[in-house]
């Protein structure tokens, strides 16, 4: 039993001690795990009962998780493979092929705050065609499988004064994209995700995530759109960092159980607004939005 | 007469003769001069006819327009004062006050290209107040004069796929503002323009204008929603500045009149996709769009 | 006593523990503290004494603190007032006014990292005199007062090649300033520093100390020329917000103790080139380097 | 005999006549020319005699200049190709291999002024080995042919308030490299060798070029240390542009002369410090300067 909410984007960090646990086997849960390349690791979490959801507290849906350590490290072929497996994962949750052919991608976030920019920049990379298909149809691209391909990148609440959702829903009513993938900054519980993991679901952006949150669903149900959400953990909580390390210790000593509780309930720590990020984070977004935009470009057979 | 098509968004360029010959009294346009501060001057020109507005190729409409040199300079206290000037002509053109209380304000243009960045730097400097009042209600500013702002950088087709229409269509159906203001980098006839001339007009954007240009119409006609267009020229096509140079000497020489037709016939000139530019046009985008922003939160009781 | 060894730039936490106890009075540090504003505290801490400098492990010399909550908040007058006394600080650290007529400005850190780059824009926005003075003499300013000014953004090591003492050296070598002040984003040890204490010391810069950290001292001693050190706090070590919220608790649980000492040993943590900033760190640091550049220009008879 | 003073950086726009009148033999001036890719042309020219030098208004050295069209093309494997192409080039105009090992690369210019840029975006591009052969050996690299190589971005002297060649020279006595390699953004008379050219060239910069200008020589004779530069014309002046259309319809007819003499004698025309570029210049200069990083990268043997 969870004592305290703990905040994560991650599918992959909720159903932590399910695949910890073989036994601790709950139904409605299906996880599935590989490596694709030596040190890099797919698992694919499928929520699918209401009780699994409430107990992880996750939309039902699928979770698609590609874990990197070295995505930190700047390897561009090393970078260029974790593109493909991306644009394979993303394929494989895409609905079906013959269905939808055209896609608005949409770059959540504000691009003037790093930690929150992954969404715009991946956008700024993009093969972008609708433009050119609506004008001189597939021939242009020599490519009868190419998808009408549009981006959007609608700012945050502050700088817009718009929800976000109200922007997307406005865009999706003039033009009619048959699927959505929405780009985003994830905040982690814990460091060791930062900067390496990929998520990718199908349920979409639920309020309160995100670096830079957001008040209203951006989902399937309220676009009347297939959402497809792709994010990548890019800060912890500063308070997090704190109760994550006690937690450590917990288990040695009975007095950080105590601090554990006190820090919790303890305002003076001044850690509000205060977020843990990679020393190289600047450059980290820079290359990991490049990665994103170079998966979705493949994905979308471009 | 007009032998051939010179490329302005200005319509102050495109009034030039008739406001040079005063005898040449065209019916249906009705021009007012003054001058608001030292060397700074404000021409209010309005087409009022249908003949008027066909041979000056501008749309019926007001057309303000605020010039003043010394805008190049880097002078806070004179931009701060041209800021007050331009609001209250913003403040003029736009819709009666009491019919309009939430403003849509839409930065065009690309901000990764620096002549076309006017825009979206405008709206980066707005004070944004419509998700403040929408939740905590006009109190929240103890202002009941205080409109309700929202901000939108659509992005240019290239990068999006999607006609600039399109999207602004999109979230005025969302958002229902009362009334829009367009920001937009324009193309002048002339280097002297260049960088020191407001024009606000309630025309809205029409297709090929803008440094970036337009395919379709942003207009009150097109959008359903009063617009008004705020525009500074930024460039000048390459093209236009050595028919100018010839157009200038023809008066004095035969021959140049020969090759302005030759030039302009000739596309071993290479000049296309190119354009003149003051060389510190990066500073001077950020400034003006400071100064821009400025008029607009004064204009709007901020 | 101090068990551990705590990273702090700002010598007001180093002296922390005497200014809290008065009683325990340590010979060689002298220390005054007032109100210049509402709410904006200064600390002038000197270090008259090797032991002083020795138990406090700050060199010997004036460090100025000024402390404003309300540096974080978006006030354009209240900064404007910061700046002011800012610029007085600097005064009256400066050395005598009519000996030295040459100032050197230098930016440290890195322009591409957020929190490393306060120096580097700091920079950009400074009133730059001496190419002037040395074409045209002081009359180009009407103002005999006014100094030589340069500025350098030698950049850091990784990008370099070459130490930051190398390239500084070289520089004041050819153009011989008479003092030199350098600017650097700094790593304090609590949270409640961030962004809202500005340090000005007459110690330089020594090695360790920084966002970007350096290895060579850039010192009166190291350089031949007198050096004023300017610094805001924009990090904090991830491990040290850890210890500082255990610490805060030891007075309390017994147990916290352990868990700090635990945690301190413990490599597990992955706290390695993790920092906690606030969210709003790019539009702060680029707030403060204005207040800073604009501080020096006041300071500096500009 | 030219008539009037055209402003190019370019010594093949100096030969151009040499080049073109086979007959026109001028001693003193060696040229050799191939095509090293398809529709990639290289041109290398010695000036060797005083004569010829005075005759082209060019310091005695060699020139090499590399023209591809599709350098203005969004094609990666081209620009990787054009790098290999350049390195060649590179190699082949830097000093014996064996006597120099350590290398400054130099980005004149002014980051903050697109045109301006080429210089500080590609040495932001450059591996750097210096500090770390420094501390750990050339085995750090497993390559004994490695070069210690450094690199300084100076900035402008309306930024700094020093002459470039001060900060230069600073930097050579602290760090004593074998031989500086300069990258600078030029002007060009002609605007189809915009964003195309690359000139390698071993006699350094000299006052005036440059698309900022120097106001004293960056060469081997003033710097005691060889110095190559690297160039590529990002502006042409505007009042050239004219000049230029015009003498093209000289040969056509009689009166363009008049107005050319004219027009270069006119300053109403309010063409000075304005330029001609390409629209997508903010585009062009971050790959062209990518380009540039990697030949550089590659001629070092990284």
């Amino acid at each position: 039993m969870q004592e305290y909410q703990i905040r994560t984007d991650l599918a992959l960090e909720a159903t932590e001690s399910v695949r910890k646990n073989a036994s601790e086997d709950i139904r409605g849960i299906n996880i599935e795990e590989y490596d694709v390349l030596d040190g890099v690791h797919v698992t694919k979490v499928e929520i699918a009962s209401k009780n699994a959801s409430k107990s992880l507290r996750k939309p039902m849906g699928k979770y698609f998780t590609l874990e990197a350590p070295e995505l930190q490290e700047y390897d561009d072929d090393f970078h260029a493979q974790i593109s493909k497996e991306i644009a394979l994962l993303l394929k494989s949750i895409l609905p079906d092929n013959d269905e939808e052919d055209s896609v608005l991608v949409v770059g959540l976030g504000n691009r003037d705050v790093t930690a929150d920019a992954l969404g715009p920049f991946t956008v700024d990379n993009l093969y972008i065609t609708r433009h050119i298909i609506k004008e001189y149809g597939k021939d242009a691209y020599h490519n009868s499988k190419i998808k009408q391909i549009s981006a959007l990148i609608p700012g945050v609440m502050a700088k817009t004064g718009m929800e976000t959702v109200e922007i997307i829903k406005g865009v999706i009513s003039e033009t009619k994209p048959d699927v959505i993938i929405i780009i985003d900054a994830l905040a982690a519980r814990s460091v060791k995700r930062l900067n390496r993991t990929v998520q990718i679901t199908d349920t979409g952006i639920h309020p309160g995530s995100g670096v830079g949150n957001y008040r209203q669903a951006l989902t399937d149900e309220n676009l009347g759109v297939p959402v497809i959400a792709i994010g990548i953990p890019m800060v912890v909580d500063a308070g997090t960092i704190v109760c994550d390390a006690l937690e450590k210790v917990s288990k040695e000593y009975a007095g950080a159980k105590e601090s554990l509780n006190f820090i919790r309930n303890n305002s003076n720590l001044q850690l509000n607004n205060m977020y843990v990020t990679t020393k190289n984070i600047d450059e980290t977004t820079k290359r990991l939005s490049f990665t994103l935009s170079e998966a979705i470009n493949m994905a979308l057979e471009i």
